[in-house]
């Protein structure tokens, strides 16, 4: 039973939505079995960031897995790390390893890298094949080679991976979100591009990557307490969770539940 | 026995001074019992930030607060659950939760809903009533109301809640600190906001919310190293005392013991 | 053995390269524990930040040193606490002190005080005479005294360091990396004062104090994968490692193993 049960309510989202995925960029197997015990119920996925998994023992990562899903957590590598095994020709070695470990879910991006659509759509066709839970993400990581795809393009990817079968489709922000795709430099929403994913793609599948407060509150104010977010600190996960429910002076009075 | 002992001295707070005020946003029960066992004689108050000890289990919240008192830490819920708890007219049960949860003190703020002022000094009394230590909190989280109250009735509003038996007034800055109260955008203090508080209220009564290392270097600077601070991150705990001890670069040789 | 180890290769450093330089200021002994446990070998010195470690108590900063070197990690405290034993004319009891607490290293800096430079020569002598590892600290804590000292003074700090039998030579940027030595306010690296320490000292000798994301990239980018960095966050030691070895977007297909 939650403490001061009587002053709040459960949220109800419709499956797949209400989305928190939180960024683990290497905590330790304690530090996050203690995160897990105290606020595990407000976590749906954890992406181990780009490629720190791989310079961790395979006994330490296949421990965090197991915690996580023992919260009914679903862990996933970053899709930088694909992007290493799409650069060595190591594809299926890769989704070995993942299913090994025990991960049960993939990332597909092409944050770095060139990946031709045609092989994107095999990738993603094979991760699911092998039974993974299938998350693309759309954009890339150099703001300048960010802002060349253009918001036009951006949509019909998202669109494209949907239709290719993808659970959710991530859109790229990085661990800072500044300056890049829907953030200025500042880390203000740009709304009018937004607004054009809302309009032209399926938003409920989008996962938006808002790793700022201030970005988290623009999505819960806009698009309701279950709107999917990603990129988010392991710190922010208690407060990102009271947002959603209006406990927050930022949303207090301003949800609906 | 600290090790370097030969170096440095004890602070000497008089009763009620030297507070430091920790925010808590969640930290887990095993997170919490480290931090205490290496810095826990350096922390008054704790506060689990806003509604944040809403969305946890009884029994976590409970260990937690036992944790607190264990190390002399007075743990107590954020003024938002409070001002939760008044807009839904549950005031009795808020507090009658609080107490058999073992809290030790309580927050009364209106940071973001409107308290009557004949409604703020009663639930200050209803507080103190309770055995509770009162702390209030003066100011709004909205940056843009918060301007609007202004300078002069804000200190009206801590002497009032002097006069109505608070124990300290908290002078709200949130987490960031930035754009808000006392600071301006960019988190430098407003000098002569502060003299003005320190003019015209009992200043020992106040508690600064100084959650950037600027902030906090200004206050020691200026009012020595015994002056209460509040919203400090756990993780600047043991910062935050060696620079009221003057063993960091910002205030070696500048802060009288 | 690694996940996913057969996309990844190991770093081979020079002795005395490739150095990580931890930023403790304050870490319990159980979240060390945690962190060594995941990512302990790729930190290969900690310092315990200014005057922290007099804080404590001794019983916990000898588990911590103990904790530290069973994961082959140097811990040495902060150049502050020498500076405060310096004033108060207490260098042999510090060394003492910090050689029965089992410090392996010992920072020689003047970042709030002066030294004069035969003492400075003196301690740097003394302190390889007890069996310290010795680093050494050029530059200013107080940004206007930092700008005072000029480049070239600096420079001829760093070589005189090096003569006088210094293990390493840190570049002040202190926790923050902002508006101090090499980095301007905004934290941007000035390329030319980089330059003319490469061109005037010897590079592999110095540890570039890096805390912000985009100086280690600069210097992995420019300098190659085993650049010394110091002041790296507890969380970010991760983070380091995967951009040294190209597992990050920022560097990936950039770096020569």
């Amino acid at each position: 039973m939650l403490a001061f049960n009587f002053l709040t309510q459960d949220r109800k989202p419709q499956p797949g939505t209400g989305i928190t995925m939180m960024l683990d960029k290497g905590l330790g197997p304690s530090t996050l079995d203690d995160l897990l015990k105290i606020s595990g119920k407000y976590i749906n996925l954890a992406k181990l960031g780009w490629g720190t998994s791989a310079i961790h023992n395979r006994a330490i990562i296949v421990e965090k897995i197991n915690l996580y899903k023992s919260y009914g957590v679903k862990p996933y590598p970053g899709g930088t790390l694909l992007e290493v095994a799409y650069v060595q020709d190591k594809m299926d070695q890769y989704l070995l390893e993942a299913k090994q470990l025990g991960f049960e879910a993939i990332e597909i991006s092409d944050g770095t890298i060139e990946i031709l659509p045609e092989d994107r759509a095999e990738i993603i066709g094979k991760v699911k094949d092998c039974g993974f839970k299938t998350i693309t993400e759309v954009g890339k990581k150099d703001p300048k080679k960010d802002q060349k795809i253009g918001i036009s393009r951006k949509v019909e990817m998202v669109n494209e991976d949907i239709d290719a079968g993808a659970d959710w489709v991530l859109l790229e922000a990085r661990e800072g979100g500044k300056g890049i795709g829907i953030y200025d430099k500042n880390g203000n929403v740009k709304e009018d591009e937004v607004q054009f994913f809302m309009d032209n793609t399926k938003p409920e599948m989008i996962i938006w990557e808002a790793p700022q407060k201030n970005q988290q509150v623009y999505f819960i104010l806009n698009m309701g307490p279950n709107v999917n977010l990603g990129n988010i600190a392991p710190e922010e996960i208690t407060s990102l969770e009271t947002m959603r429910r209006g406990l927050r002076g930022d949303t207090l009075g301003k949800v609906n539940l």
